[in-house]
């Protein structure tokens, strides 16, 4: 099911730019949105895209990735094993923050006349550059111009340059910089300054949004200023972390420029105060930088902050815009998708900034996961959940593979908290928490929480893809056969050979992706996940135990690994339940599915969406209803265990039932289609994923980016458009006859390889690499360095 | 299944005694129990049995049936429809209170000396009374003598008389007599001073306790102090009920008694001192009122509890006493049970001991329900659920039919509430609310609460019963058929008619009586129940319609009933989906059931249930393990639509899964094992039934009675032992064989009905009334005045 179709806002406010997304008005509808689609961030430290006058502004945002503050999880009844402790990821103090007086006059976009106007995300740069004209109530002209960087290359590390110049006249001006914590504010309190119209409902009762703290989480440890740098230190109230934050300031002025500092007592603030001179430019080079901790004194890190300071500074702003550039290029050069239609005549520049997206939520990710919003905004609380290993892992897999391995050695990380999780649950084995960001489980609904048991089976298929594909089987024997013991040791435990079922292993009571359903027994695709991190488990330990028998010493010490174990997984897996009906031929999601009333989706007015905002759970739950793609995500990523009709015979059921609630839906939903052959359909649901956050689909892209969608998006032209295929490893492509111009890269085994679909020819190149051999569609294709070979579509 | 069988406390300290309850040793291991065993209460107002010296206590408690206060339900995540607003019973202020001290040396039970020490509930006066003689450190003894009554003529009521003798000597006296606000207190603090080891879990933990308030509740209004008398008024912070409460003294003593006054703040206190003289009597008589409103000013209230004393005053505590003796000898005639046998040595008196809770939880119930635990304690917060319907109106029909009218009245007022609820939860109807007070759901865990729509179908059971039994049309018509209809509605629109059953009408998503199940399909209790439900709806409509045209119009304008309603209820019912099994013969507790895991109830540690406090709901959920009757329930409720057969089939499969966790288990386990002939399984679980508090056999006694399980206690008895039936009206009985004497009366139809089996003879006397038809087994008795029926059992 397709809603209205996305609309972009339109092109006299954001124009065409293939390498940019480019603001040419300032417009109050758009204020809240362009906080989020203008975010800069490097996947440690995020920055929302807010205005460094620090209104009009919606929800001021600075996060690092991981540093989050606890708080207990409240329940009206509590019942045995409910997570304990809420975690949210903190918004830590902002640093973006210069505010400019003229004449004594305040400078805010939203009531300033100005010309010449225009604010870039630049994706060649990676930066965010503003630059307009302002004229003064007092007729003065005054030109600013902005660059703000978050560093890829120095995690740590943000700068902004600024630039004003009165054209006109002499003038009194003070440029105000400022660094302040904004730890206990929420969303909504701005609703006002934004020009945003309150949401329909409470945001109490969203239950996407984060919590609102009704108290100051920073603790101020110690704050110091000498000249112009301010050096913070703080601790959070409850989860005990630690962060050291610093800025410090350049000015380059030919004339007298009176410095004047406010001690940071939850605002810094360091003031210049000059005589303009008419046509001669006062440029400030702002430096920040942020470090946090579980286990150093905030003092320690106060002194570190410092230490970076004076590194950067050394270093210089055109430096590290040279780095941020160059980093910029090696990440296009591994990542970039060249493409003509055919989803929308601007999918060229929107999928740009989808994979800027990508980038900026995970390139210095580092002892960290990818949280559902990225570093954009705290919806979702920051948490990590499976999105971090379906819908972002396959892009990092193919074209930053040491980002993915990071991931997993992240996940491999929690596992000491998944077994006593699992110990929680009265199960053997580990299982990993449905969100999270310290390890605990962090889900206070378990019905759409806990029950989802599938997180287990999705941490276990990104590492069979990882492994398989990057070839690294040292990452396998180190750190990924523990996770795949004791993710199977969940499942066997977890599921049993149930006697009704003629003797088939059955997994009763969870809840698949699909989450309006909810604790069902056998979900088709937890079963049919659970089946391949079985499978895989098995072989696993048996290559290690052939292979690497040193290895598989350690993993039989690490895990108590009983013999017998693997042949008890090989059994269950073999004999997993797999629900079919024969009268629709079609695989229900789960034992009771097709016993429930349809929904009649047709009929249910449009205000009505997303369901779960309007209806009780225990309707939803009631009706043949669907969030997002379940069987057919099942279809997608164990696509080889089912045949072309079994796809369609599904895709034919389901889809008239999905409502696309949820922002993983359409991507999915495009690959399958365009794999059975619904062309229309798949270009439809292309356009929906493609433009899911800059046409707002949602209507929720000021809380923050859909990384998940944004990473299925990726998959939707790989997987979707290019057919591309990986089952086992074997890389195997099947470009889609609709696709007039599409050229992408990917890393594999350590290569690279060009797809290049042109007009109904595809050409496969390696790039670089000793020599890959791949599929286009039935046929083996051996490639050598730098020779291209050429196939019709 | 059956666990450790129950233990009374031993007979040293609780000896025998038929119409009392008799403590004979003061025990720090029975302190918190006993308070709850030794409460004093009547239907309106509640006094926990704590000493009045008001230590040792485990929780001070005194309760307004009704008087609540609110609070924000807190959810970590929240969704739509969730309930929003928590109500709890108030703990008003404590008026028992009155300290002794002679020599200055304080009186407690815990630390004294004492000699011929007696406490006693006594079932005949409906007091409390308590006699010692205390040895003081200095060898003074003390004789010691209190009455406490809650007046069940009037109902605002309460007097304690006070008598002390110091026997051998001269000695200063001094009485503090207290009404104290103990509303922001909760019973874990008062572990250290009751001597109660802490509980094992956090009692946080405990879903089934009070909510804890950090703050005072009542908001003192105004208070005044004249003479020996305190005046006080309350509102509540967050509900805005009011409260007036006061207490007065009367001296009675031969010599010069000194009265000195601490204002209300809180503690209101009036102290008397005086020098005793040896072997004179001090008596003091204390006495207290309370009055409640949702609408009242405070002030208003507490000048009403002003003239209440006056008038309770001028009436005198003999009359007070006397009036208490008339009322108890009225409920003997209409409610006593004389038994021999079989359960337990002591069931005489443990059976009177329920008997009596049950007067004390209803007995002036007016315009409220009966709260969970009566009114002596706070756990689930003081709420009304179906137990109320299912497991004490039984009891109220056949002994006080008013007091069951009002209870149905009571739910007819909460109809706009439960429309208001079915509208959130997107239906037709009314849904009433699964718990509350104010007729607001206040169910936070919804998968064990808002979704036991059953609760429906339990008053539509009830009113049933009632209009069958009493023969009070009238109330059918005034305030029944409205209830029938809204309800009956609720079920048309939650079912449907299923294809995939054949046309069969299912109902998904529900949580049946059993909540080790959760949010299944077509739970066969509720279907069967809806069935009920609907078919007696329709039946009731075309009654009136028929018969009092009149009212069928008024019905038809209130309810806006459309033509053919009752045809569509009467469509779905007949075509109620009851789940069965070819295989097993047995009807599955939902569609599911059979599919699940058998839990191993014998292989599971015994300090490991109840399950609920030691599993997380999803481990709980997937398997074959029942917490209370849910099948056998509906074979009694139902029972005519079963055969024999069936039955035994059922009860043979279900018994062994089911672990009695629930207190309202055992009793209808009971009644059906001994319709089917199981008369040892019967007399077990007719022995848990009884003993389920004095025995403390959930170990949680301390936190209130089990209403439920005690109004199935009756039920076990007249249902179970005596084998009455009552379907569609008819009264029919099939003794069991295995009793030897029991003698019990019943009210139907406005007439007295005796039946008296003793050693193999029955005989049914009607005591009084114009004739009366009964079957023994399937003879038709009809019985005339006086003269007695005799059968062989």
């Amino acid at each position: 099911m397709l809603k209205h179709d996305p609309v972009l806002p339109p092109e006299f406010i954001y124009p065409i730019d293939d390498w940019r997304w480019v603001e040419r008005r300032p417009s109050s509808e758009f204020t809240a949105q362009s906080e989020t689609t203008f975010s800069t961030a490097n996947g440690y430290l995020g920055m929302r895209g807010g205005f460094q006058e620090g209104r009009p502004a919606f929800l001021h945002g600075t996060f690092v990735n991981g540093f989050y503050e606890t708080w207990p999880i409240p329940y009206g009844e509590k019942a045995y094993g409910f997570a304990k402790t809420g975690q949210t990821m903190v918004n830590v103090p902002d640093g973006k923050i210069i505010r400019l007086y003229v004449d004594d006059e305040p400078f805010t976009v939203d009531r300033a006349t100005m010309d010449n106007y225009e604010r870039a995300l630049d994706f060649k740069k990676g930066t965010y550059e503003r630059e307009l004209i302002w004229e003064t109530p007092g007729g003065k002209r005054v030109k600013l111009r902005t660059v703000r960087l978050v560093s890829l290359t120095d995690r740590h590390v943000a700068a902004l340059r600024f630039e004003v110049t009165v054209l006109n006249a002499k003038a009194p001006v003070v440029i105000v910089s400022e660094m302040v914590d904004h730890s206990a504010e929420h969303a909504s309190a701005h609703h006002e300054h934004a020009g945003v119209s309150p949401p329909k409902m409470t945001e109490e009762e969203d239950p996407r949004l984060a919590k609102s703290f009704k108290h100051r989480v920073l603790v101020p440890d110690h704050a110091e200023m000498h000249d112009k740098r301010a050096l913070m230190g703080f601790s959070t109230r409850s989860s005990g972390m630690t962060l050291g934050c610093g800025m410090d300031h350049l000015v380059e002025y030919d004339g007298e420029v009176v410095v004047s500092t406010i001690p940071p007592d939850g605002v810094a603030q360091v003031a210049f105060r000059y005589t303009a001179e008419p046509g001669k430019t006062f440029t400030l080079t702002k430096y920040l930088t942020y470090h946090t901790s579980g286990t150093e004194r905030a003092s320690e890190l106060r002194a570190r902050s410092g230490r970076t300071l004076d590194r950067v500074m050394a270093h210089g702003f055109d430096a590290l815009l040279a780095d941020q550039c160059r980093f910029m290029d090696d990440f296009w050069s591994r990542a970039d998708i060249q493409i003509d239609g055919p989803a929308h005549p601007r999918v060229q520049q929107c999928l740009r900034w989808n994979l800027f997206q990508l980038l900026q939520a995970t390139g210095r990710v580092e002892n960290a996961g990818v949280p559902a919003k990225g570093l954009t905004g705290q919806a979702y609380e920051g948490h990590y959940f499976w999105d971090m290993e379906v819908y972002v892992m396959p892009f990092l897999i193919y074209s930053s593979p040491e980002v993915a391995r990071n991931l997993l050695k992240f996940r491999h990380g929690m596992l000491g908290k998944a077994r006593e999780r699992a110990r929680e649950l009265n199960q053997k084995g580990a299982l990993f928490p449905w969100r999270t960001i310290s390890g605990d489980e962090a889900s206070a609904y378990y019905a759409a929480g806990t029950a989802q048991y599938h997180i287990n089976a999705a941490i276990a298929y990104a590492l069979k893809k990882y492994v398989e594909v990057t070839g690294d089987k040292e990452f396998l024997c180190e750190y990924g056969a523990e996770i795949l013991v004791e993710t199977a040791r969940l499942w066997y435990d977890l599921g049993f050979f149930s006697d009704r079922q003629g003797g088939k292993f059955c997994i009763h009571s969870v809840t698949g992706p699909d989450e309006y359903t909810a604790v069902v027994n056998n979900n088709a695709y937890t079963n049919l996940m659970a089946r391949e991190n079985l499978w895989y488990a098995a072989q696993a330990v048996e290559m290690l135990r052939k292979d690497f028998p040193q290895d598989y010493v350690a993993l039989a010490h690490a895990t108590k690994l009983e013999p017998g174990e693997a042949a008890d997984w090989q059994r269950a897996a073999d004999l997993m339940f797999v629900p079919f009906d024969e009268r629709t031929g079609i695989n229900p999601q789960d034992d009771d599915f097709l016993d429930r009333e349809v929904w009649d989706i047709k009929n249910t007015p449009k205000d009505k969406f997303p369901l779960l905002l309007h209806y009780h759970p225990l309707v939803i739950y009631r009706y043949q209803v669907i969030k997002q793609a379940d069987i057919v995500l099942a279809m997608f990523m164990l696509g080889n265990e089912f045949t072309r009709e079994q796809k369609k015979r599904n895709f034919d059921y389901y889809d008239p039932l999905t409502t696309g609630d949820s922002s993983l839906s359409a991507c999915i939903q495009s690959i399958v289609a365009a794999e059975i052959g619904y062309d229309d359909v798949a270009i439809k649901y292309l356009r929906f994923a493609v433009l899911m956050d800059l046409a707002d689909v949602g209507g929720n892209v000021r809380d923050g980016v859909h990384i998940a969608s944004i990473g299925g998006t990726w998959m939707a032209i790989v997987y979707g458009l290019a057919g591309m295929r990986d089952y086992d490893g074997v890389i195997s492509f099947d470009p889609k006859k609709f696709v007039d111009k599409l050229k992408f890269p990917l890393t594999i085994r350590g290569q690279k390889l060009i797809v290049d679909i042109d007009h109904g020819n595809v050409t496969y190149t390696l790039a670089q690499g000793a020599g890959l051999a791949i599929m286009h569609r039935d046929e083996e294709l051996k490639l050598t360095e730098g020779k291209g070979v050429t196939k019709q579509v």
